[in-house]
């Protein structure tokens, strides 16, 4: 049996690379970055080389690169210190955000500490833009927390239209671009936005590595409290393996990321013509049918109904060696359904599946994986 | 040159069967924890094994053990969404705790959660447990933090007492026991703390793992939100490398605990005969000269004023090729000197150094430490 990994966008393979290059500062360089001496001179050293080389992968300053224990952390200390710090009294969200954001803003608004406002979203996942204008108009103090793109439906908004109306408004303005980062270029010195995140295991870097980008006009107080790491931002003994590799893996990305991107993409575009060749009445969630309005790496598959494979879809391509998604990895554990697919009034007669590829899917994983669809959904070959 | 790592309360080398543990985690079992399916299950099932070890190990439950990104964001756990969720009003700590404690609790006091207490603590580092108790007649609604062990000058507290002194007033017990775990014997079943922290880098595990306990009943909300990782304690991908690597190091250090203990006690009894034989003047700071009351895995040595060696101690040790360390490591790249050495009024004319071993040193290398402090402070061999 074939064993295909199409789950990209819950979490990626490491590339070797990486590998390799963290493995050093396992076996030999074990020195504590804070520390002096010789030992942990060299270890500090790797450090500060790791995040220039984000830093000018991304147009931004090495100060305001910050390492984190993964994205959602990086979330949590933009959303809570950014609010705290800057005085804000109202957040603007969507409720197609990951839940690092939702669940993170919730927590705030139920302290007391914020007003939240979540802005219209239509049945495709389109943001309505208005909408967040008439909610920056009528409110002070706001910050805007959207995401570059969706996790589930590949949605992508348009963060440079979204940094602007921010500014016009005077709101500090986050995006959560965990699934964005190493898949497509930013260019933080031309894009005003205040904060941005990165983990690193969605573009074959380690679990537990992430950094946080906060404008240097937009300094915020720490989240995490203790030692003067990361110039005295984020307490605790840096995972220096997390930060060898994060760095590592984006410089990868970068290396090659147009012909990474013509790849996926080709896969993508191959998906979609066999699924709609293939399965009468498919169709896709959200924009991530569309490949100039959604995510390359992410294709969300809408089945027709089926008494036969009716909440066993999953199960079933599993069965078959073939592992996808029906939502957010972070949540699917708890089999609580999308939160994302409820919010645009997803048929739930209607069998979903996020696809997700990566530079290591190939044509005949696609091919075997509509191949065993076309088995489930009874089709004749 | 020998080149001695005498620093090993900043940061320990991994053991290689770590290293070996985490390898195929890098490699091949690369799905997500919380995918449910089989790339997701193998790696599910292998972090629920590492907790279960953990648990087994320190006689607690797995549902209390909670896996972070090291000690620091353990400590920030317990004690911020301790204060919020019992609704605690007031915090008692010591001017000796690590900056994860104290830096956290003062920031939680500037935002006016808390009032703050500082418990009395004598020349030599020790906590005055009437005053604690004082404290704690005095203020209703409290918290209690004290160490088990200072990272500096190796005091141990003794912590069935501290619990059971809090537990009599109802006040939350939180320990800092980053520098005794996977060095001492844990029996959470029968001490009555409700919350401690472990960071793995200090026990021959990866640096960026950590886990906080916290007692069944004594819940907390979260700390880091997002999705459902870690029953709902910590959102976020977890560390998988990093929680297969604590375990298996925690695995290891209780595997011959005894064993480890007897031979870095060997060690640092060796050096404090040999200065004492060797430095006129020499004196250890804290309990650290104690070997019954002191860690055995930490040294802090006051040198005799010397016009030579003044603020260059740490320097010509590590020209010499030896690692040790000032103060925390946390804050000796900040180089505002140690605040554990002030609070106990070292006397700033004295140079004060220090060493803290492992089951990697040998005697040989404390030998060659003692010589070149000999030749550092020009006394004839």
């Amino acid at each position: 049996m074939m064993r295909v990994y199409l789950d990209n966008a819950a979490t990626t393979a490491m590339d070797d690379r990486v590998i390799e290059a963290m493995i050093p500062y396992m076996k030999e360089h074990y020195g504590n970055p804070s520390s002096v001496h010789s030992h942990g001179r060299e270890v500090r050293s790797a450090i500060e080389r790791s995040r220039k080389k984000v830093a000018e992968l991304l147009n931004a300053s090495p100060s305001e690169i910050f390492f984190t224990s993964g994205g959602t952390e990086a979330d949590n200390t933009a959303l809570v210190c950014g609010i705290e710090t800057h005085g804000i009294q109202h957040a603007i969200t969507s409720p197609l955000e990951h839940h690092a954001v939702l669940h993170t803003l919730e927590a705030c608004a139920k302290k007391g500490k914020i007003k939240l406002s979540l802005v219209d979203i239509n049945e495709k996942g389109e943001v309505n833009l208005d909408h967040l204008e008439d909610l920056l108009k009528n409110n002070s103090k706001s910050m805007v927390s959207l995401m570059q793109a969706n996790n589930e439906i590949g949605n992508i908004n348009d963060l440079n239209l979204i940094a602007n109306i921010s500014r016009e408004y005077d709101a500090f303005f986050h995006s959560d671009t965990v699934q964005t980062m190493g898949h497509y270029v930013h260019d933080l010195k031309n894009l005003p936005i205040d904060a941005l995140v990165a983990g690193g295991h969605k573009f074959h870097g380690p679990k537990g590595s992430g950094f946080l980008y906060v404008r240097k006009d937009k300094k915020i107080h720490p989240f995490i409290y203790g030692g003067a790491q990361e110039r005295n931002m984020r307490g605790g003994t840096e995972n220096v393996i997390g930060i060898i590799g994060i760095s590592k893996a984006l410089e990868l990305a970068y290396e090659d990321m147009a012909g990474h991107r013509a790849h996926i993409e080709g896969l993508k575009k191959r998906m979609i013509e066999l699924l709609q060749a293939n399965i009468p009445g498919v169709v896709f969630n959200g924009l991530s049918g569309d490949l100039d309005r959604s995510l390359y790496t992410v294709l969300n598959v809408s089945l027709p109904p089926s008494e036969e494979n009716r909440g066993m879809l999953l199960f079933n391509l599993d069965l078959s060696g073939i592992s996808a998604s029906g939502g957010s990895a972070c949540s699917s554990g708890a089999s609580v359904g999308s939160h994302v697919l409820r919010a645009i009034h997803h048929n739930p007669e209607r069998d979903s599946v996020r696809f997700s590829f990566s530079r290591f899917n190939t044509i005949a994983e696609i091919e075997y994986t509509v191949e065993k669809l076309k088995e489930f959904y009874a089709v004749e070959a």
